[in-house]
């Protein structure tokens, strides 16, 4: 079966998945009219996924930080946006296998992005929360609200405390920032809910293989960091592995496995690509990445790309291809526009280069920390550029305004207002 | 099994049910600091129905008609909220039996609310959508857009026509306000949205056994309400019956049986009382209501009371209950607060008498009716009047603020920024 998409002369680009590298590559394909662009994502919208911890812990709500991806093309000529789900590719038929039908392209790019490992944790996932998608932010919501509601229920001190402690497995951004955002309610949002609970009860515990979170930052971005959420009372283990956790409230760390009990198992520590089949084997990289040259070109294939997080440009600077972050996708959309273009007119390709403008993170309400390539700063200041930064970087007017009202409201009022259990969570139903 | 309540030497109140007739009297009771005032509901929110359209529309996010009942109750003292299935009550041992254990009671108040009552249509009802509860709105939203992405997919007309059809069932204010607000989206949202197919296919029917919408309002308000809808080219049948839906998108309406195709079939025709059971069945009368004497106090029981929709007053002016609308409940738990306090102190009680402030509805941006008891206008006016009190009502400061915003956004962009799928929602699994 084929769905209906519109004839048209010009070559069509088709492109899985509407993340940040997606949509810049289709807005950048549409502005050259030189090509039809389809669109495929299994969601109507775009994520915002740096603030999903916010979504998670009720400071903002999932309309703020997603986007309707028809929205963003609206009146947009030789546009097609379609709702599917990708199964494989059909490299000699040049078709895509969809849930919706076949849909046949001229070029390809996989911009799939990642989706969350939980390495030797697979068989127990569905207990855990995780943090990559609106409704799984939505879930941890809710999860943790219904535990603090169970927890006034019981007057024995170990079952409160497990419903009120949370395990963050991963001392990335994610976790970082999920972590501070937590400790922050447990400051100053829950005890005006629960007076009858006692908060010195509730621990929230990081756990980092690492000597150090945020590994990936610098050194005094680490420390400050460490210090912010020992601050906002956070328990951090770096250099430590949880090595089993039993799906309800135990769970196993270190070298001499230590035991704590904390019905909320929160993993960030890592991901995976999402991968598409119909792929040589010999281009799937560990991470589930797939290995492209300089021009985001698939080895092998003439007329496949990939890009952004799922993409592994394997080069001498990059032995393990890029980092997996926003910019990277956005850039590599922008060139692979130009050279898709250029591919057309058979002038030559040019090489991807990425230009790394630095890295944040924040921990809660004045306490940030930013490395920029030549300049490194930490504190209020820092905490202002990271809160620019993210809305600008929101895509439609509303959202910003919305964000902004939100950030206003909860700055002064220490409050968090999106602290409603709409639809409860209940463990083994996690797909939504 | 009792679940922990903190012991208190004052009476207790428990009031089942966190509508504006709950919430009033909770609020009325901690005042008069003479009573433990315990809190029941399913749900850690209070939902503010009137704007649920709005949220299945996508004008308004569910967080900002909703409210947490633990944040309007901060710091009050003898107050205590429990999340809380009732099942029935024991009158014998006044206590009320939950899914979290028994509950004992000095006074117990009856403030279910209603449900939707699908009458005939019952076997079918899970394949209807209706607007009583947020997930309720939230799946009729995700089933009319994923129904347009589907649309996408068929060149088939009477398919197409089909899955953008929508038939409401019910010109009461909410079928009214749906309508309305489904024919502006129709109008200036969808569109632009979907450019690809042809929105004259796709028709708005509006159903009504009585000879006109709004019938409990003015005749002047039902016909302006009539043309109003038929400007944003909503198809309104009146004194029609709907016979048969087939559970897919037959509907079968009219004397003559006649047929129309839509997937989207909403019921908004009637409610019932959210009945506990427990109590003597003699009290029941038509819809579920509760027979209360003219202080509230349920027939035959002295210290349980029932208050709102749920209850009905049957006096010579009253003979089929007061109107199921907020202000009555509101009004009664004001009173029934202080004849509680009367009755502590052996004090006369006094009777209940409506004070009747007009009724409202809006079909859609400048077009509302109002009837006030002695002046009724129609129009932009009007429409404001509805903004404003509709406003005013809501919960919270961060609640005002944020429908300001998107009304503002929504009057000046002709947009409906949340329209996005972010739960699909399937037929046969409505429940959350």
């Amino acid at each position: 079966m084929k769905p209906y998409i519109p004839e048209s002369k010009l070559p069509r680009v088709v492109i899985i998945g509407a993340g940040f590298g997606g949509i810049q590559l289709a807005k950048s394909l549409i502005k050259t009219k030189q090509f039809q662009v389809v669109l495929l994502d299994k969601h109507n919208y775009h994520t915002f996924q740096p603030l999903l911890y916010q979504v998670a812990t009720g400071g903002l709500e999932p309309d703020s930080i997603a986007y309707s991806i028809r929205q963003i093309f609206h009146k947009k000529k030789n546009f097609i946006f379609r709702m599917a789900d990708v199964e494989r590719i059909d490299t000699n038929e040049n078709e895509v296998i969809t849930n919706i039908g076949e849909i046949t392209y001229e070029h390809l790019v996989v911009a799939t992005g990642t989706q969350t490992n939980f390495f030797g944790f697979d068989g127990i996932s569905s207990q855990m929360m995780s943090l990559k998608t609106v409704p799984e932010a939505l879930n941890m919501r809710s999860f943790i609200l219904q535990n603090f509601e169970n927890a006034l229920l019981t007057d024995n001190n170990d079952k409160k405390s497990a419903l009120m402690n949370i395990v963050i497995v991963g001392g990335g951004p994610t976790g970082v920032e999920l972590a501070g955002a937590l400790g922050e309610m447990k400051k100053y949002v829950l005890p005006n809910d629960y007076p009858e609970l006692d908060l010195e009860q509730m621990q929230i515990y990081l756990f980092e293989r690492q000597p150090r979170v945020l590994s990936n930052m610098s050194e005094v971005a680490s420390k400050k960091t460490e210090k912010y959420l020992k601050e906002l009372g956070v328990q951090i283990f770096t250099s430590t592995s949880v090595n089993d956790f039993d799906g309800k409230n135990k769970v196993v760390y270190g070298d001499n496995n230590e035991v704590i009990k904390a019905d909320t198992f929160v993993w960030t520590a890592g991901v995976k690509g999402n991968l598409v089949g119909g792929l040589d084997e010999k281009v799937i990289l560990r991470g589930n990445r797939i290995q492209t040259d300089s021009h985001n070109q698939i080895l092998g294939y003439d007329n496949i790309y990939a890009i952004g997080d799922i993409a592994a440009m394997i080069e001498k600077d990059t032995p393990r291809g890029h980092p997996q972050v926003a910019p990277v996708a956005i850039q590599q959309a922008e060139l692979l526009a130009k050279n898709l273009m250029a591919k057309g007119k058979k002038q030559p390709l040019k090489a991807f280069k990425y230009t790394d403008k630095g890295s944040m993170a924040t921990v809660g309400r004045n306490r940030a920390v930013v490395d920029l390539p030549n300049f490194k700063f930490q504190g209020v200041f820092a905490w202002f550029v990271w809160l620019a930064v993210h809305l600008i970087s929101l895509v439609g007017f509303r959202n910003k305004i919305a964000v902004i009202m939100d950030w206003i409201y909860n700055y002064f009022t220490y409050d968090r207002a999106m602290r409603l259990i709409i639809r409860p969570y209940h463990r083994k139903s996690k797909d939504d």
